[in-house]
């Protein structure tokens, strides 16, 4: 953002979208650097794994001035199945996106946490994974991050560990900001401190499912 | 069980079908005692709310011995959509059970957190609830008891606190004896004990989310 920055490089008028997992006070100082510069930012991430990205079936948060994100529309449109607008403050969109990763982690550590019971008090985990999956927690997410949890195979990487981490890092430092105890998150976060310290980096992040099962000697 | 239970009001080769939420080794011990009477037990707990059993379409868990499962089948099909059987062992259903609640759990717990950091970063909580139940969590369990979360109303009642504290409890003592860590198992028993301690009891159980929002001041 500098003299030297990218900033220099963007026509007056331009449309910054940026897709990236930061915090909300990043985007707002983002958008003011913006707007003394003459563009415009709009915080533009986006929800799922790389093969939802490549079908153009992506969640799009969206959240910036109000024509600006007008204008981008047709544009999110191409790589993804809906955006939503959280109105126009640069940081909105942000705060969603860290709030859906935190809720993908609860996913894991919890059905983590069912499965490594269910195992070790005698039954199939694969088999009780399929019976939740088809009845209360039939859903795309529960099936595709309870498949990698069930088979304890973490493959293919949606994202790595070190990546989350950051994110989780973030909302927990986003929760200390606004006031709010978030006692999942921390435990979500030392999860996948542990892995990365384990230097698990070739594996999706549901990996961290992996500490719920060694607590446990499986 | 003793001798004026109600055992000896059973006729040899009868089957109870028992859809109450123990603990397993209690329904073992409830299937020993069937078996020296002569009479025979199934675990059949149910997942669903008062409304979902009022439409017939509760899940239904089985175990027990297989003769006496597959007799008991069209009768489950009378209050439920489907019945999913955990083999043999009488206890294998009620870890089944209890590891669905405890799920349920981590629903509540995780919405809370999430709607809770997003309304005070100047999201709006119901708005924010609705996007992710129409993309993500697209889930009837997430838009059931996601509701009673974002409107902070906790009405109907589908279960009081204090029965679920009971389970949860049941949760946390099966993990002990199995020798499974279960952070979110702890955080959500907490939760409610803290629900009944403050003397709710005309509210669904989700309404230890306000432990969340008061925590945060809200």
């Amino acid at each position: 953002m500098g003299p030297e920055g990218f900033l220099t490089t963007l026509p007056q008028g331009a449309i910054h979208a940026s897709c990236s997992t930061v915090a909300p006070d990043t985007n707002r100082r983002l958008a003011e650097a913006h707007q003394q510069h003459g563009s415009t930012l709009v915080a533009s991430p986006v929800f799922g794994k790389p093969d939802v990205a490549q079908a153009g079936n992506l969640w799009v948060g969206s959240s910036g001035p109000t024509e600006a994100r007008q204008r981008l529309e047709p544009l999110q449109a191409a790589f993804g199945q809906g955006t939503y607008s959280f109105g126009d403050d640069a940081g909105a969109a942000s705060v969603a996106k860290l709030c859906g990763n935190f809720l993908l982690g609860t996913v894991i550590e919890g059905m983590a946490e069912a499965l490594t019971l269910a195992e070790k008090a005698g039954l199939d985990r694969v088999a009780f994974y399929e019976m939740l999956t088809s009845t209360l927690f039939n859903n795309p997410i529960y099936k595709s991050y309870g498949k990698l949890i069930a088979e304890r195979h973490y493959q293919p990487v949606g994202a790595p560990p070190a990546i989350i981490r950051k994110d989780m890092n973030l909302v927990v430092q986003e929760a200390y900001k606004q006031g709010v105890p978030m006692p999942f998150a921390n435990i979500i976060r030392d999860q996948l401190t542990a892995t990365v310290a384990l230097n698990e980096q070739d594996v999706d992040w549901a990996s961290f499912a992996e500490r719920v099962a060694q607590g446990a000697g499986l």
